[in-house]
């Protein structure tokens, strides 16, 4: 790897910072967040806020205009080399006069692959990767799953009590957090492509999944609403089905498919074994639609099974001060773990107290 | 209240500092510390060691020496104005020419309860009480409790999974914590003059409930290890019964109890509803022996219970970063609660990494 310095490493992370700000509409492309310097001075920033929109390098060439000649570009990801949406990122750094680009990874996309790169060495600029690669790698963890995996970053919530308990064994469970978990909760949703839930969920809470923080501003969008539904339980007058955004609901038997496509509402089959839907399937279609970012607000069942298959990338939990004792639903449903053996260690990244609740942040560890 | 400055505070608070050293042999004395300062300066320190052994005041005083004529006195507690198992400490103060004494709070204990103060003031002392109160409070809330309420201060410790589970369903439950986590569980139980748990767990683990941390060094004592046990099952090879330090076993019945004080142990009889101990009971006995603070380290049954009954004064939740799933055993039993509206408040008064677990310190909010 070159020697990167301080001074690199300072505007490298500024570019991530930029990246930072596409979370809520960048999505399914990268977050990309670009600097340019000349002479010590930052000339130009940029940051690909919306799919669809300029990417950062043009947003960034476009604030540092004729004096971008020469200069040093910092961009998080690898340029782009094709025609996409918009002409080749390359292509207009090269045409710009830039003289050496800093790139923090290379993208893995088929259609760029180390080809932006090239294509920008073929023509006489400098490029060095590397710098911050791993903070790149973490900013973009969904979509470099599903361009690397074929299927979204699985983040899974859960909303429990200090003793672990998601619900009443009646089913109450409205509501465990506090107002500004349940805020957060709204952000981690704007952020994601899609939401996840069972069709036990929608029978007993009837949740709208909509994001509905106003303070998101209009980078804000609905994130796709999943449900997972083996038999095609969907009630038709289901609050979610009224709601803007989209629901696709899995299936493993389609023969009702009909009524609820009727709603508006897309069904898919992913069946797996005993007539249940199959999770690594479903996320794999969710792939194949280009959803970079699942969050899943499911129940124990689901929570369980999405453990036991290695599905769960992330964990946010959100521990709110009750205790609510033995008559009630646990976090994770796993009939299969009978002995202290077949626990599973959890490497927490962070504990934030939001409101009364404390959010933990963890990852599974192998 | 008197107008405290802040040289004042700093005093008081290495007073109650001091105190603190008292937390392995003090008990079931309070903890108490003195400070003795003459013209700005601190010319005498002390704090109660060890229970039969001198008061915070006459250590101070032997520091101090003849410069205490004159000078003015600290206390984190009211000075005592009885002969106990040493003379009284107001004498002492009065006899030394002290001209001020700054209390923290009134000793409750009836033979004090006011009357050292009033001592020290009729032979022309002048007196000034409740500064810092509240820590002093909080310090000696053991004590207090015993005085004021007849039993101790409960605090009930969980050592569980981030899932809330204590043990698995087959009753495997060593180890859910770490290294770091257990070691602090020893200085609890070295400041408590009692940890308090059930047949089930005898039953389960054979555990021995001593105080092994070599770091303690000689002032932590075995606390008397309280063993709730309705039906005197224990068994006489119970390890705890071979380990220094004495074991109380409360029953409901005690018809059998003859084998077992054989042993050396002790038993008591508590007996309240369906042939149970009563918790109550229980406490109030540990009270009338002395015993200012309980560590309870029990199964759900008997934390269910004594949550119920209103007698977990803390909890000290030991969480690892696991999850262990359902088939496992909750941290609390609590078959009356069936609606969420059941559920228990808790006020988190702390969150702190203990090696690879958060202990979390609460209480229950009315």
């Amino acid at each position: 790897m070159p020697d990167f310095n301080a001074t690199d490493n300072a505007y490298m992370a500024r570019a991530l910072e930029l990246a930072e700000r596409g979370c809520y509409g960048a999505h399914p492309n990268p977050m990309v967040g670009c600097v340019i310097v000349r002479d010590g001075d930052i000339i130009g920033e940029g940051w690909h806020e919306r799919a669809g929109g300029p990417h950062a390098e043009i947003n960034a060439l476009a604030e540092a205009g004729e004096a971008a000649r020469g200069a040093a570009v910092f961009v998080s990801l690898e340029p782009c080399a094709h025609h996409g949406k918009t002409p080749p990122c390359a292509d207009a750094l090269i045409d710009a006069g830039i003289s050496r680009v800093i790139v923090a990874m290379q993208d893995p996309f088929p259609a760029v692959a180390g080809q932006g790169i090239r294509k920008l060495r073929d023509a006489g600029v400098e490029v060095d990767c590397g710098l911050l690669e791993e903070r790149a790698e973490e900013l973009n963890r969904g979509y470099l799953s599903r361009v690397r995996r074929g299927r979204p970053w699985l983040t899974l919530k859960i909303a429990a009590s200090l003793d672990g308990c998601v619900a009443m064994a009646n089913g109450e469970s409205q509501w465990i957090t506090g107002p500004e978990a349940r805020a957060d909760v709204q952000r981690y949703r704007a952020r994601s492509g899609a939401v996840l839930s069972g069709i036990g969920t929608v029978l007993a809470d009837d949740p709208s999944f909509t994001v509905r923080d106003e303070s998101l501003g209009d980078a804000a969008r609905q994130p796709l609403r999943v449900i997972l539904d083996s038999r095609l339980r969907m009630p038709l007058s289901a609050s979610m089905l009224d709601q803007p955004g989209d629901t696709l609901v899995f299936c493993a038997d389609d023969a009702n498919r009909a009524p609820l496509e009727n709603t508006g509402a897309k069904v898919a089959v992913a069946s797996g074994a005993d007539d249940r839907v199959d999770l690594l399937a479903a996320l794999e279609e969710l792939g194949r639609r280009e959803i970079n970012a699942v969050f899943a607000e499911a129940g124990p069942g689901i929570a369980g099974s999405l453990v036991e298959r290695g599905l769960v990338d992330e964990l946010v939990i959100y521990q709110a001060p009750h205790i609510m004792g033995s008559e009630t639903a646990p976090m994770f449903r796993t009939p299969r773990w009978t002995r202290l053996a077949d626990r599973r260690e959890l490497q927490v990244l962070e504990r934030q107290v939001i409101g009364d609740d404390l959010r933990i942040t963890a990852r599974l560890r192998d």
